[in-house]
């Protein structure tokens, strides 16, 4: 059983263009980090976070990770004493599934500490406590590809039904940051609550679409799909200059540009690694051109969730 | 080039549940029949329909099967006269896909006729001109898979978006029809026109669990996603008896069973021949025991389309 242990768990992209909701995909970077180490005393303590620029509470009760983490050990009937570091190595707040990542990261190393009593998936249930400290409600559609690696359809959320969904090998994301903060209560709260059936239909037919694309490595088929006509005009609103940054990115060759979750931030997905490179460049440029401010990510679609650092046992 | 061909087209099952106006079958059988000739003058004459009990027009311009020919022999430029003798399979009005099966049927044979310029694909928008004769719009989620076989999903309308999503080989598809009639424009009046944004989100997760599904031949995630929590309780309210013939076909092994189009047939997926012969069976008696009249047909999905039923040249 080890005494310690480094885990990574990836940044996230919710919704992906037209699956609100019910489609997330995770990237191999950015992403979170945590050391955590056995006790002998029982109790969770943070005793560090790094990058959150002091944003988080140490308090494991109010902290996505600690919350998970107790979840997870009230579940096993467990007073197994842990200490988190928690290394924050992406904007938080930014619509990049921060929260997810360090619920993922804390639930992923207890498990580890544990012994792993629990598979990758039965984890997801924890995480999302932890992820309900940070949003109100548990969206898993940052969480389960957090943990689950690639793109994860959740089909249904009473009872909890995560899907992995093959993708092709050469899918990379970027991923564009520009520097404005929205809270995902603020943008849920402006999304209409009733929608009309004739764009309901839409909807569906692009996400079936995008998935149907996905399995079959159909790239025309994920561009054509990625439209979304209910988030995305609403949404976009609280973004400045989403079009033109949007238009810069389709243009550099994107597959598809959207709201990256709740945003701010935005992702494009494109079918090579040059690819991905001319649209951050391309975003880059634009945001240069814009006067915002922001960081631009380009990686690989992470297929495997997340990574254990080292494996220092005892 | 033939002077004379005989073609069938299948039945089909839209909506699918979850994929209202965005998905639909083809089955083996029931199915219609044309057979039609090259006649020296020009114009198309519907010299015969057999099994409408003399509902249909013989007027090709208010007939599907006469109005998708003249559309694609419009386009085509040519003035090719044609006979056609129409043989309905099955019954008509019944969400079985009649007038689609028998626009498919129409179009496939005049291609042929005229040395088959077209390919299957490409005669979709003159089998939806025939299809707007008898309802009023062109909804493709009949022509498509009547043309293309298997399952098809209609991604988009405008531009036409017409998918074949691969399906596992032992799907079998078991379609009963209660002795009623329910026109397609009633059927579609009593829809909302406004939906919650959470029904909505609950619809495309199962659209994209049911594509995932059939894909990846997951027979129990086919069964999770056959929900449609839309349309299913409204349009249930025209079809007495809906909810127990529902449960006699699900009790019996069907993997999911809901309204086959407009309505008021109902269809059922099943994971084998003995399967679908079970709940064909327990339809059966549950017709009998509510003394409902009706129809049952057990059937392979057909992943070919149209028949070509003999190979008569010149």
């Amino acid at each position: 059983m080890r005494d310690q242990v480094r885990v990574f768990a990836p940044a996230t992209v919710a919704n992906v263009a037209c699956g609100f909701d019910v489609l997330g995909l995770a990237v191999d970077a950015p992403g979170d980090e945590v050391r955590m180490r056995r006790r002998e005393e029982p109790g969770i303590r943070i005793t560090q976070i790094r990058g959150d620029q002091g944003k988080l509470s140490r308090e494991p009760t109010k902290n996505t990770a600690g919350v998970s983490v107790l979840a997870l050990l009230k579940h096993l009937d467990s007073d197994q004493g842990m200490e988190i570091e928690l290394s924050k190595q992406m904007p938080l707040g930014s619509g990049l599934g921060s929260s997810a990542a360090s619920a993922v990261a804390g639930v992923v190393g207890a498990n580890i500490l544990l012994g792993e009593p629990l598979t990758a998936a039965e984890l997801l249930p924890f995480a999302l406590e932890g992820e309900k400290v940070a949003c109100g409600v548990a969206h898993a559609d940052n969480a389960a590809p957090a943990l689950l690696g690639g793109f994860v359809l959740i089909r249904s959320y009473n009872p909890l039904d995560a899907i992995k969904i093959n993708t092709p090998d050469r899918l990379y994301c970027v991923l564009f940051h520009p520097e404005l903060e929205i809270r995902t209560e603020d943008a849920r709260k402006i999304l209409k609550q009733r929608i009309t059936l004739k764009d309901a239909i839409q909807q569906w037919g692009n996400i079936a679409g995008l998935v149907a694309g996905l399995m079959q490595s159909d790239y025309d088929l994920i561009s054509r799909s990625m439209q979304d006509v209910i988030i995305e005009p609403i949404r976009s609103l609280l973004i400045p200059k989403f079009h033109k940054i949007k238009q810069a990115a389709l243009d550099a060759g994107a597959l598809g540009c959207g709201i990256s979750g709740s945003g701010p931030s935005m992702f494009a997905l494109c079918a090579a690694e040059n690819i991905a490179a001319d649209v951050g460049k391309a975003v880059q440029d634009q945001f240069a051109s814009l006067g915002v401010g922001g960081e631009v990510f380009c990686s690989k679609i992470n297929q495997q969730g997340p990574k254990i650092l080292d494996d220092q046992s005892s």
